[in-house]
């Protein structure tokens, strides 16, 4: 491609409701051009881009025997209220009418249109499994939408939906799209995890989210260095400590800690460590009843693994201000286990605490000295934090660290929620009807352009990773309309690359090298060739690869076999 | 492709709502799925067929220096408020509000989001031309879908626009489209013309049409065989006879001809041809007072044409019963020129008749011998009628004939229609702001694989061109799981084939060759390849072209470059 041929349009400052650095970087770079909230067009420069991904899921999907189809974006009321999801989807679900005051709506995954082709098409065991996917425009009305294609609302997802006769087979099917997936993202050349995830609104069994790490990402991920484990921080579980309860040194004591409403501003005030202090959580018990949850002063409570126990109220509630002083007889900030004779749960991590801090049950006073049973019952014991760096891996493999992520794929087991509403049956092996066993697998196809810049950016703009740049390689010439040996010279290399099958940009624009640099910088193509009249009359040229701290000069009689190897990498 | 990891799934019988025979065998073959009315799945099978036309038009709106982008099916109506077409528009633009009550509408073109985008990106003449593209999901909410895909609701569309300093540049750009259209249609195997057009309802000046050729199109085409010469029969000159008027020779008699009320009945009543007989037709002029048109019996009246003639009104309006009969004191199928003191027009044929038969103002009584000036004044001449084969071509090269064409592609000269009422304007050379001219180009990638079917079908099924068929070759062994050496001999041609760069489906499904050669006849392959037992033993495999009458018997040693020679055509 000659630049001058194509559509570049770079933005010195990104619009002001750009937040991310990828929602920004990818405004200059004019990969997109927004529409309005959370619609974007996708410009020549990010559509090559997207192009380059949809093929690499493309590839391994077919390599996986998923078969493609494509399913309409404008899809009847009628399926969606077989499963019921007609109904119960909130606004994210765009229902329009059609002339004819039909219900439709705009797809935001596909399992009922699957469904309904599968039950149509298949009678016998024999004609399953089967694996179908689309790489397909999705719509979902985000209340609000942000971080530009990150939660836009009109976006391209691939989703890919499997049929099976049995369990087994479904899960034979997970293990393959889990590989299919793990190449898919080592493909794009994206730093990832799989992370065992919650099954979240989609329903079923199983489940497993692929992040591609970015300290900006959303998600806070639990895994450990020395082996595969890795789930979202708040699914992982945290082990109790190997230790055991030391006996009781200190004796209770009241003491008055005037303004202290938070454990930062009660060990500042203590001058001691937040782990020797234990927060008391109140929350709603299934009864309407206080339930209290204490966990380790430098610990979160998980709200998730909290609305689990038995006796609490699911999802968690905590309680009213009113329900705790009736109960507690204190304000948040000063409660505590001594008196309360409520149901008490407390964390792995609190039962090997003794001699701790604790509220007192009364407003500005705190218990230091606290012990479990000797000064309160002991209550039940659960884990009931979020994990932290430097806890025991649950696979027992080593200790846990902790990253972010964006989350870009999910592999769900469905089993049989959708087959089931909606009839999706087969004649087994033994001649009678069973319901079929379903997978569903997405990966957000422009939400990856984005996670790629989160993952790969400078101050200087993006650092396309080269299987995903819009071009492989820049050629810029100094001088373009000057000089007729520069010209010469980048035409040969342009020609020489393109023949053997690279993705290259003639930078012909006859821009100032400023501007020219400054441009494929910020637009992230990760190889570049400098030719100018200086370096030609020594027979040199100029490679830098974007990051690459300087250019190496290399020999034109090279030029081709050295830059070849750089891109093939 | 192994047939049995891919997802094959035939009908014996197309559903009876299927009316055309692309709809019934798209149908019937699985290359689509009905999902509601106007909307259908594009099942694996079809969904090939359209990645191929998608590929071949990008190819060469890429050589022909456009550039492709991808804009939003979700547009905000404030853009297409700015060009008057939210309201003006019909049902067929879809309408519906997002969650926040904001209108939106889904795309059917993007006149409004493109010239937005260039309308923020181009200042001055120095960045123009731009021509750009999309292959997008389109929707029109049709007030009664039919013909599978031919009409549906939603398709895909390529839409291109070009962007101008000049008139002149949009001509040149308008040419270089028309040259890209001409090598697409070349390229995807179609018998195809390029048509002149009348601009329809996107507005603007200078229009073409591409049409796919066969005998089930709905529009009729004008064309010169000896020449480039073609043009929608509505839109095509009927040039003036070469004959001049012969002298009278009989005298104006008036017959009875009691219940005769059209042509075919007057001719078959007095025993002559059409051709001797004078249509009378009313329409209402610009002043409400009734004007009639005189075509020759065997000629069409061409509603176009008459609406442009001076003194008629625009649209044509026939003149009501009531009026007729006030005006010529007759029911239509007996009204003539004699003695009606309105305006007259007569067609360019009619001019140069004499001794005619026309309808006598009298209810069931006609003049025979009529002349003109003789009998009544002579009316005023003009092109009132269509075109009809063997009329001579308007470009004076030969005699016309006609045919029937599905139209696929339509190219317009838009001028600034749009651009002036979206503020698109420019800094030209001499400093001064101007508005850009606009072009737009577009191509139904759906409706192409329904006329293509159109074009080539016969009683067993499709015959796909080989460059879209959805595979080029489908290797049918005979007893794939009873004999080793055919599974061998298969497998291997497949592998060679596929190694060589084929897309070659391998039937291993075990089916009988009845139901083998059926499935592959209806879906169309172009080439297929047999191998059994019996052949092999006698060291020949065989081949058949899906328009060949008989096989051909191969050498196995041969087989590869056979079948190489055959694909490549």
């Amino acid at each position: 491609m000659r630049a001058s041929q194509f559509y570049i349009s770079t933005l010195k400052e990104a619009p002001s409701d750009a937040e991310i650095v990828s929602h920004k970087l990818m405004m200059r770079a004019g990969f997109i051009k927004k529409l309005s909230a959370g619609i974007y067009n996708y410009m020549p420069m990010g559509l090559r881009v997207i192009r380059k991904i949809e093929n690499i899921i493309r590839e391994e999907m077919n390599r996986a025997g998923s078969v493609e189809l494509s399913m309409p974006i404008v899809q009847p009321a009628e399926l969606w209220q077989e499963t019921g999801r007609f109904e119960k989807m909130g606004d994210e679900l765009l229902r329009f009418k059609d002339r004819h005051q039909r219900d439709f709506v705009m797809q935001p995954t596909s399992e009922e249109v699957i469904t309904d082709i599968v039950r149509q098409d298949v009678r016998s065991y024999r004609q399953l499994p089967k694996s179908l996917y689309q790489i397909q425009t999705k719509f979902r009305d985000e209340r609000r939408p942000r971080f530009g294609i990150m939660r836009g609302r009109e976006f391209t997802m691939k989703d890919a939906y499997s049929f099976h006769a049995s369990f087994e087979d479904l899960k034979r099917e997970y293990q393959n799209m889990f590989s299919a997936y793990s190449r898919i993202f080592e493909r794009l050349g994206l730093e990832f995890r799989a992370v065992s995830a919650d099954t979240g609104a989609i329903g079923g069994t199983g489940s497993h989210e692929f992040h591609v790490i970015a300290e900006t990402g959303e998600d806070a991920i639990a895994y450990c260095p020395d082996s595969d484990f890795a789930a979202n921080v708040e699914l992982a579980e945290a082990l109790p400590p190997a230790l055991s309860r030391p006996a009781p040194t200190e004796a209770l004591t009241r003491i008055a800690t005037p303004g202290v409403k938070t454990i930062a501003q009660l060990a500042e005030f203590l001058k001691i460590a937040e782990t020797r202090t234990v927060k008391a959580i109140v929350v709603e018990g299934d009864d309407g009843a206080p339930v209290l949850l204490l966990v380790r002063g430098d610990h979160e409570l998980n709200e998730i693994k909290a609305a689990k126990l038995e006796g609490v109220f699911s999802p968690l509630r905590f309680a009213s201000p009113a329900s705790i002083r009736a109960a507690f007889g204190a304000e948040p900030g000063s409660l505590g286990p001594v008196g309360f004779n409520g149901r008490i749960y407390m964390d792995r991590s609190v039962a090997v605490m003794a001699d701790f801090v604790i509220g007192a049950n009364e407003t500005d006073q705190h218990f230091t000295g606290a012990n479990i049973g000797r000064d309160f019952p002991e209550p039940l014991v659960a884990d009931i934090r979020n994990a932290v760096a430097g806890d025991p891996s649950p696979d027992g493999k080593g200790l846990l660290a902790i990253c972010r992520g964006i989350e870009v794929g999910h592999i769900f087991q469905l089993r049989t929620r959708y087959s089931e509403a909606m009839g999706c049956k087969f004649i087994g092996e033994d001649g009678k009807e069973q319901i079929m066993e379903m997978g569903c697998y997405g990966v957000g196809v422009t939400r990856i352009m984005g996670a790629a810049i989160e993952q790969n950016f400078d101050d200087k703009g993006i650092i396309w990773p080269t299987a995903i740049a819009p071009f492989q390689l820049v050629i810029c010439p100094m001088g373009w309309s000057r000089s007729e040996v520069v010209r010469d010279s980048a035409t040969r290399l342009y020609e020489e690359l393109v023949q053997a099958g690279f993705d290259v940009i003639l930078d012909d624009r006859d821009e100032r090298p400023g501007v020219m640099f400054a441009d494929w910088e910020l637009i992230g193509v990760p190889h570049r060739v400098v030719i100018g009249d200086r370096g030609l009359k020594e027979g040199m040229i100029e490679y830098q690869g974007r990051r690459d701290p300087e250019a190496t000069k290399v020999s034109t009689a090279d030029a081709l076999d050295f830059v070849r190897t750089r891109i093939l990498g």
